[in-house]
């Protein structure tokens, strides 16, 4: 396990989340610096178990050189996918059926066959899973928390969250102004699917008067009795955050977007649900807006890009210090590092009894409960 | 007409735009300087003819103080509105029945009756034909362009848009970045129901590939031709910019949104229709992001802020001069005067020989034509 | 001291910082749901020792509709000074001379026979020190703490910190473009007297190739080398940030502006030191920006928003618990309390093993070291 | 002068701007379009003239691969330089003293011997100045306005002037609120060494009240006499925006900087100059904030995408016209052609008719007139 290391592999899985790149190239020259060489795979592990979709190489040299200047790009410039997991990868029968074969001996062996000594690999709980499994195997693995909607647990914060909560921040300050002058209600769906740090954190900075998250189901009643409380004051138009998540309490169902409704869910169906029924009980008129995958791109942040550098460095620390199967944590004022079997399977959602939740509720904000 | 003048008031109407605030300090500052006070209307002409609402009065005293700091802010301190067009206006009648009603005397009754002099008339087509049919009632009347959409004639440009392209370009820039990661197929809709400006302009600055407008029939196979050009090159995402009011070539009328989808259709109808469309034919994953409301907030580009400022500054001038009826205009270098007669009811359509829409299809981008 | 809240008082003292508005409107609104007025100091303590520049009043009444909207504003509505230190106040004697006097107890009298129960005090470590004192005669005090340099003690970060990076972030950014297009050497002074906080993660996150700070001495011949290693690379370019308080290894002090400049320092001595030095010693054309005051102002990012907000309702909810004499900190996730006794006069250096600094020395930065 | 095209150049001369890239990179698509190969020269003509310094060749094959994602990037790819005008070309004689030549035969035997049918060449006053010429001796030379200073004659506005005036407007937002906060004058420099364009256009956006430029010469005590009166009103704090070329009135002379103060003055000479009368003047605490390179650099706003990109494809569409010697220009709503002859050596100063100009005054804001 402690053999010294000439040459690590890094790959980022799961959604899109910016700062990616950031990671990338602070792995590359850190480990550069040290006299190791670095190989990013691409698209997850399909660069590695898919080898024919890539006619330039599925796994590519990564020279300081070929990182200059992508710190503060949106994107991962090794690809990722939600698709190719090597615990369960898609294999066509003969028959032409599909099953789930495990095939993380394959990447072993590449590893083993192109004498890459360690493995960094970037991404959400699905692909931190991944990289616990290769562990147990014998690889050395060092993994980087990647999540937008900042539900990992055992790290304060993840890169891309800030990215996203500032951008849903600026389109709510964009919002204000439209919503006042047409005295309206503006419905906006953010992503969290388990968890809404994005909805309280940008509801809050944006000021929103409603925020509706997962972990607090809600009564739209409620939020009627908000929205007419500000009409009776003068203040004729109300703006409420909706996580992708968020659920009404039992006995309004008929709130939740059926199953069945495929595509459109996509464009957000919980939020265009909330407009819907808020344009009928309070009277107004109510639009919604889904910011989906605007929240996924742009340049990350200042916090982001830090952050990410921060991770991506660390992970290089990690190897040299002989570390394998952690995952690099951000532990204020300093990173730390923490096992992946902790980590694993393991949500973090907003906790009743954070102080940034006691904020929103003391600034008058309604969370349908 | 040419009374000296001593009290003006302005209105702002039709959608919300960047920059109206702005035209509300200029023409308060302009006109203060010449000794003149200046009044605000409450939501396009309800100030006036729905007082009863407006219990801190639907007319309001503007004073230099109560316009500071407010170039940079979106919406509009008075108010707009869509509906109470004075030529037109719903009257319930005491079976219950609306019907609409000239209401035209009563804004001059009151603009007689409180000493106002004449009026800057901020807004769209409606706005202005209002204006110029209380002018030809013999109000001292100026209009002022506003249409993020940029489809008003005899001007160059109006402000809001500048804001509109450059919000629209920048959720491009995000989106570009997550499209290529995942290797998806990104339909994003904006605004332009009569004219694709939005559309080309910040489709060309934000580096679309594929770009649908209202002034080109557009046939949904070579926009799949283009993504599958691009593909065998190996640029694995595309992006398509569709305005609101884009439309296929005859004999494609599935891709239009039925009318009776009512609601849903403000979530963006053709942009989902479209995105379907090409997922079918491509068999890439295809994902539709709506812009609507996003782009008529948020605080005016220094582009905006100018125009409006020279806008209201120039409404002041062109009262001070003894001019009524007319519209002020951006006709580069400087502004100009155009008859409200000339204005109302005409629409700018992207030109078919503009160099604008010449040098997309220099860089490659795809009408579907 | 535990007697019922009836009435509180809000000031802001030293310099400007991004997220003040912030604070006060979260603790106007959180009173006010409380059942309490609140009452805000105009200009540190001059609201109330020096009420004759007040026409309008040195300590206005705060409702939540006057502070609607300001949450994302730059500056302070209430004002903000580095004069009028209540514990050292400039009296003027009879004959002409100016001494200090302690006025504390007319800040107490004034509290006592106005009915206000408590005071929030935001502020650096001058007004923390005086929150303290006053707190020791008696009154109830929380303070938030404020600093834009994040060199306050005892908080992982303030508000204003991150807005000031963000700006330094995008500043390096334009930067870049530049400095490469015309192969100069480029140097950024920044804020950061005593620490350099500011200058390491702006210096990080916009990609620099040194950053001088406070706590680590500097060579400049280690700086040149590393210009002339990017050279041989053919990287003709180079971005250096200083920290306006960075001061050069024992035998260097030609480097440092001499203390007589005076004027000229505001404008950056140190930066335009050692511009000069680095172009004699590279033979490269140097240039140095100085953003100074430009980090001060700007809407405060979502971070900072939500940190000032969580800030201002804590420093109620501290009240509502009975608590005085304390600080509202920052300990991640969640708000803690620390005593003003632990706080004044202790300054938070970059620790020498902080993994941000082991982080840009892994990227290979140069602090002339 | 007609013979069909197969290989054309571009290069990019002066200062940096905005935009830069984006002409780059429509020239080349627009060219590839036509079949046309297109070659990259190295900073200005120095990739012709001084090939010893490009291990890499200094004129390089520009492939649409190359110029991938470059749009929205500052800088230019290519490098600029004010150095290295092939018609005043440095030479260094035997004895060690430097000449001038004319290289510009070189220059034509370079395209002549490597096939080259054409010249794009992208630059301000000077550069076009040497297409022209070159022109002149049988080149077929289309030219492309550059310069952030807007100070060109015969166009009505260049890329990277409005990226120039979005900044120093978000800088002048941002001083707002510390300005006031801290009751001092803020005097910001910009540039403009010839023309106030950016200094009239952000003044006016960004709200300043004293604006000072070189078409109108200033007397100091008119803007102290502006900021007394602001103060008497209670807006104790004031903004001037100064354009470097700025300069007072006959027998002010004290204000302007002295010829020798060499690097200083790079520091902004005027802007200081002006910043300690007006404390003196006025009494209050004045600070001085120079903009200089920052507004150089940057993303370019979409405006200056979009005319950079019209401008690039535009220049390709001349020279498959068969025209020469013309330099493409924006005048609304098109573009169009005009002589080279015509453009070089005359300037665009703000004219004193402009109703930009008459703007400003009747906001109030002083000119020092």
């Amino acid at each position: 396990m402690t053999s010294p290391i000439r040459r690590i592999a890094i790959n980022t899985g799961g959604g899109d989340a910016p700062g990616l790149n950031a990671v990338i190239r602070a792995t590359v020259i850190a480990a550069n610096n040290r006299g190791w060489e670095c190989y990013g795979i691409r698209d997850g592990f399909n660069g590695i178990l898919c080898p024919e979709r890539y006619p330039d190489g599925g796994v590519v040299r990564l020279t300081p050189e070929r990182v200059r200047g992508i710190a503060h790009l949106g994107g991962t410039i090794l690809g990722t996918t939600n698709k190719g997991n090597p615990l369960h990868f898609p294999k066509q029968a003969p028959d032409g059926t599909v099953k789930e074969v495990d095939r993380s001996d394959d990447v072993l062996a590449f590893f083993a066959q192109n004498g890459l000594d360690a493995l960094v690999s970037v991404g959400g709980d699905g692909s931190l899973t991944i990289a616990n499994a290769l562990h147990q195997k014998g690889l050395r693995v060092v993994g980087v928390p990647k999540t937008i909607d900042n539900d990992l647990d055992k790290t304060f914060t993840t890169f891309g969250f800030d990215t996203a909560v500032a951008f849903a921040t600026e389109c709510l300050d964009r919002l204000h102004s439209t919503a006042e002058s047409h005295q309206r209600v503006m419905v906006v769906e953010v992503m969290g699917r388990y968890a809404g740090w994005i909805a309280l954190h940008s509801g809050i900075a944006g000021g929103a008067h409603g925020i509706l998250i997962p972990e607090i189901p809600f009564d739209l009643d409620r939020v009627v009795a908000k929205i007419k409380r500000r009409d009776t004051l003068g203040r004729m138009y109300s703006i409420v955050v909706v996580a992708e998540g968020a659920e009404p309490v039992d006995g309004h169902r008929e709130i939740v977007a059926p199953a069945e409704v495929g595509h459109a869910e996509r464009l957000g169906g919980i939020g265009e649900r909330v407009a819907k029924v808020l344009q009928e009980r309070t009277g107004k008129d109510a639009r919604v807006v889904v910011l989906g995958h605007l929240l996924r791109g742009g340049s990350p942040t200042s916090f982001d890009r830090l952050a990410a550098l921060r991770f991506g460095a660390a992970a290089v620390r990690a190897l040299e210090e002989g570390r394998s199967g952690v995952m690099v944590s951000l532990a204020f004022p300093n990173v730390a590092y923490v096992s992946l079997e902790e980590v694993a399977g393991r949500m973090k959602a907003v906790p009743m009894d954070s102080d940034t939740l006691q904020t929103a509720r003391d600034l008058g904000i309604c969370f349908g409960d």
